[in-house]
């Protein structure tokens, strides 16, 4: 019996992690690394230490850099490359893609350019019997507990049941457990807009601001990540699952997490620059906010939360001030404050 | 212009802290302890070194072991003692408060030997002119911030939207900001049954599990809490408010939260009686724990994270069989999982 191949495109360190998870359940594996030092240091010391220092991959995980040669004749390609660049991507692999491949996507943001949630530019770029063929993975993931095998829960979303069903089959393990889930459009808004709110709590944190007062902001930002969903067709239930409150809890709390970390050196005084230097990774919650504030626009949603984060990341103004004028807003009854332009 | 009065009664730290805020919006406050030496503490010291090490409190603040001296002649009585105390405090204080009074309470459980709600306790104990009256406080509000001012949002709810209107005047200022709230039961419900996840989080944590792990179950429970509430009548949409998911949040990931420290040192290898004789504090999650496993039998409803908290707590189950029953259950679709029991 031949093994089973898998490529993941992306070598940050959820792409990484993913690859490892595939090899533990018995897959063939190719990571695709943009830079080539990155992936010459995954062939030879089976290490990727700017995004996982101190962990020691599988020594069967091969990278390359040609994106051909990673996404030809795979059961399984696998996108975990940053948002904005999804669609060059998925428009060099498209035509090296098998047909009876699945793909998943574990992207968090939307393509700013065109407000497209990252399902969507993939049907647009891979070829029209993918279409059917794609699934998205969310969900409270730290990569740095998956890849230590810590137990962790994610979902993974499918407009077609099967593929949901197939991309399960393919992911699940002992410590990564996996749940089918029928709303696209919810579980791909609830993981980006996350990335926002953890900004905020970060930016709180920094600040100097209590437990309490981020338990507030996580709830009022939750119920925001709502109405624009519902807005653009989500189901309200998905935000309370995996996805959104899951997904909300562990990046607006844990330490792990590069957008609440990103907030909270604002919230300490550093200029967004300078963060995004510091920092050396894409920090998605950024242009998420860009895209979420325009989306509001469109939709006409109240989004409060994302307009002060926009004015704080783009507008220059003070962090501190950004969080009082959140805290004391006009709303005084918690159901009006949570159904704010939704009815 | 007389000084308006209010009643606190029960001088544990929240209910301390509570009296703080009063004492910061303008009344003439009375705190109500069960112990002498704390009464005389709070009058002699201006402090409660039991709840509140290190908190210097206002000098105005007098203290009394009299529950007729407190509860006579107030504008407000705000009830703040355990679960299990309401019905015994209420019988007591009845007689003295005066009908035109508002009535709050901020106690977070059932009362085990009737499975009622503490509103529903408030209601049968206080004169018929009270029954109207009650309103309950709740939301995401650790104590040892409010008292130093840390900006805090709660919701005060009760059937009659007056008195909701009422009690936020009362307690509302520029730190302590409240919401009013239409749903008593979810409000109730969400308050009481957030600290048996906070048990369950803690045990998490304590066992070594990781941020992942624990979100999922946070997101599990939440639902859990949904399913039980719906079935006694509250409306979903409130357990992703404050008292839900805010509260949750709080309890479940700050370390100031005593349930989820219970949970905790459980998780290290103490049996219960070692941490209840540790912390020498009520841990309200413990009662609720079994008043929630009958709740559950009652109404039909699936509650396997109370389920396996009741059997480490009370059967003897070893916390990381539990842990892991909770982690490799059946389901393989969210909507499934999150819905169960419910349709």
């Amino acid at each position: 019996m031949t093994k089973k191949k898998a490529a993941v495109l992306g070598a940050g360190s959820w792409g990484t992690v993913l690859a490892t998870v595939l090899i533990d359940n018995g897959y063939d594996v190719t990571l695709w690394a943009r830079r080539r030092e990155l992936a010459e240091e995954v062939n030879r010391d089976h290490r990727n230490t700017g995004y996982l220092p101190g962990i020691a991959l599988p020594e069967t995980l091969t990278a390359t850099v040609s994106v051909e040669k990673a996404a030809a004749d795979k059961d399984l390609v696998l996108f975990a490359v940053p948002s904005q660049s999804v669609r060059e991507v998925a428009r060099e692999a498209s035509p090296h893609i098998g047909e009876n491949a699945v793909v998943i996507h574990a992207s968090k943001g939307f393509e700013l350019k065109s407000l497209k949630r990252i399902s969507e530019v993939l049907a647009e770029e891979l070829p029209l019997a993918l279409s059917d063929r794609i699934a998205v993975l969310s969900g409270p993931s730290h990569a740095e507990e998956v890849v230590r095998k810590s137990p962790t829960t994610v979902v993974v979303a499918a407009g077609n049941s099967e593929v949901a069903d197939e991309a399960q089959a393919l992911l699940i393990n002992s410590y990564f457990r996996v749940y089918t889930h029928p709303d696209v459009v919810g579980i791909e808004i609830g993981g980006s807009l996350k990335n926002i709110i953890a900004l905020g709590a970060g930016l709180s944190d920094g600040l100097g601001f209590g437990d309490n007062a981020k338990a507030a902001l996580i709830t009022r930002g939750l119920a925001e990540m709502a109405r624009l969903g519902m807005a653009m067709g989500a189901q309200a239930v998905t935000f309370a699952g995996l996805s959104g409150v899951g997904d909300l809890i562990v990046t607006c709390t844990s330490h792990h997490s590069r957008n609440w970390r990103a907030g909270y050196l604002m919230g300490q005084g550093k200029t967004l620059d300078q963060v995004l230097r510091e920092m050396g990774m894409v920090v998605e919650g950024v242009k998420t906010t860009q895209a979420a504030q325009r989306l509001a626009e469109k939709y006409g949603v109240e989004m409060p939360i994302t307009r002060e984060l926009y004015a704080v990341l783009f507008e220059n103004k003070e962090p501190k001030r950004a969080v009082e004028d959140l805290m004391n807003r006009g709303k005084t009854d918690e159901m009006e404050e949570m159904l704010q332009g939704t009815r």
